[in-house]
């Protein structure tokens, strides 16, 4: 998408300087700031960390992760498992590094094994890309259809941020979003500021600023009470992996917001590529990081400096859970570069097998 | 309650110097800082910008807040307007005053009015006092039960700041976990920062600590997953405001945590004095605070000095709504001075008349 009139992935590989780049995540929203992956080390940092984060991104990164390692003269062997530890729950992450290993595997020489990874990682990139525009091609009927029962914008309450950020372009959950807007649709969107690394106010509300959509940011506290209200019209979310029964997974306190559109009538969607649904187990492992996430915050201090500043007393513990499930029974219908279907093992398949 | 040794109520008036004095509870949890009220404007204050705040103690401090506007000059009719503004949603606010304005009102010299006004809030305070200690014994029947059903700790989520630094002394919701704690049992409270104004993490977490009691601080999405896992026995919130249909208004996000026990069979309490109860309407004002409580956030920077970082990007507008709405039909029941009821209009009714 356009930062300041400049077309951006969120991952690139540069050809003139074959050097593998990235927007530093961990900086926005108060600046702006591009990072080279020149190692193994480098991405394994830049996944683990969070300076980049969304399970398709977490995906594409994986697989530059992979090239940049056989580069260094690694082994596929030695890289797998480096990477595959960075972060637990995103399933893209396995299915990226797999993808690799099928294309590149095999091959005898390590030079034909670079090429063959960066090929990979480059093709995940642009299938994100072209994935998340038909996910933004389905889901705006959805939206399409509340604007044609209303006047006003329609209202998108969304968590996290599973925007152009969360992928390499275009995003998942704003995709019907960002089709809505160039189809002349009038929009507004809550974004709840999504604790404890507040992907939301600062992700989530970076984007769309840029792109000058109206929005406004919420607590997660606030979510219920706008829907008891009338004042959300759609909820639409990411999600970190779905399952094949339709549950998914996605950043800490999404099902308590399925849960209040659920009790409003509200409806609830995942924007889900294919890449992101775990075929094989229903089983999830959850995430949990560093109680520090809970217990300090990061912003601009009143000198317009980066600063960290402690909430809670000495002494009391916290616990920081990243992920949880939001049972298929609440999820309305999850969106993919497929179609949309219902939240279930049979509609899944369906789509799966088109 | 004791801090550090030495026992303290909220808000106290000094015999000896005649001053009204209150813990200043926007230095909490990194300082503890007493502050006197000396006049109408300082009470104003202090309510309006939460020094002091929970349903409770701001009946409490209003009352005082007549008692220094006739002491400087005032009639009852020019404070009751000022302090009835300050905060819209906790219903005490008017009960208290027109508690003052009951029993000083219509004396014929302004020294009696005076002086009936100060005991009026002195007997506030005692009152409040022994309706959360009563409570917290009919309360503790809750917990106890749960304990005798399982092996260690009680684990129980609270909302916000319903302890003893939201009422005068010993709280509402945490007044049944003190009197358990006292009694023996074992207990564990996960405690919800409460975002935007970091209630929990600040005032919950550090009373909780300063009485030596195990609490974990969470993020206010995390709940639902706690929840999902058999993690939480109980929930016990306080209220704002509770209508005489058995709706719970309360902090911002309490509705999430309800539908979330609702939805996990765990029991879901709000501890309610009496004179939080709102026996005339079901309407309930829903307070809007300043937008800065969301963009930015206060704690104790690296150099250990408090202060405000920003945490949303410039021309990111956000909307601040303090309070929500837990429907009756999400409410196990309620826990009063008189005993616990279900929360509906017979069963409160009925407690009533006791």
């Amino acid at each position: 998408m356009n930062v300041d009139g400049t077309p951006y992935r969120t991952i690139w590989f540069d050809e003139s300087d074959e050097t593998v780049r990235i927007i530093d995540q961990t900086r926005l929203p108060h600046h702006f700031k591009i990072l080279e992956l020149l190692s193994l080390e480098d991405a394994c940092y830049a996944i683990k960390n969070m300076q980049v984060r969304g399970a398709p991104l977490i995906g594409a990164a994986a697989a530059f992760g992979m090239y940049l390692a056989l580069r260094e003269g690694f082994t596929l062997k030695e890289a797998f498992p480096q990477l595959m530890v960075t972060r637990p729950t995103a399933v893209n992450l396995r299915w990226a590094l797999e993808k690799v290993v099928a294309s590149a595997g095999d091959l005898p020489e390590h030079e034909q094994r670079i090429a063959a990874a960066l090929a990979t990682a480059q093709s995940i990139c642009d299938d994100d890309v072209s994935n998340c525009t038909a996910i933004g091609k389905h889901g705006v009927s959805l939206i399409m259809d509340i604007a044609l029962e209303k006047s006003g914008p329609v209202h998108i309450l969304t968590h996290c941020n599973a925007g152009w950020l969360a992928t390499v372009d275009r995003g998942t959950a704003l995709a019907p979003l960002y089709e809505a807007v160039e189809n002349g649709i009038e929009v507004h969107v809550w974004v709840d500021e999504t604790r404890p690394r507040n992907q939301g106010a600062s992700l989530t509300a970076w984007e769309l600023n840029r792109q000058g959509i109206p929005h406004t940011v919420i607590s997660d506290n606030a979510g219920g009470h706008l829907m008891q209200n009338g004042m959300v019209d759609i909820c639409l979310v990411g999600s970190d992996r779905t399952t094949f029964k339709g549950n998914v997974c996605n950043k800490i306190g999404t099902y308590l917001k399925a849960l209040a559109a659920h009790d409003n009538n509200v409806p609830f969607y995942a924007a889900v590529p294919f890449s992101s649904i775990d075929w094989a187990s229903d089983d999830v492992p959850i995430e949990a990081r560093d109680p520090e996430e809970i217990t300090h915050i990061r912003g601009l201090n009143t000198q317009g400096m980066p600063d960290t500043v402690r909430l809670t007393p000495e002494g009391s513990p916290a616990h920081n859970v990243a992920f949880d499930i939001t049972p298929a029974r609440l999820v309305t219908g999850i969106i993919t570069e497929k179609g949309i279907c219902q939240a279930n093992e049979e509609s899944l398949a369906e789509l799966k097998n088109l």
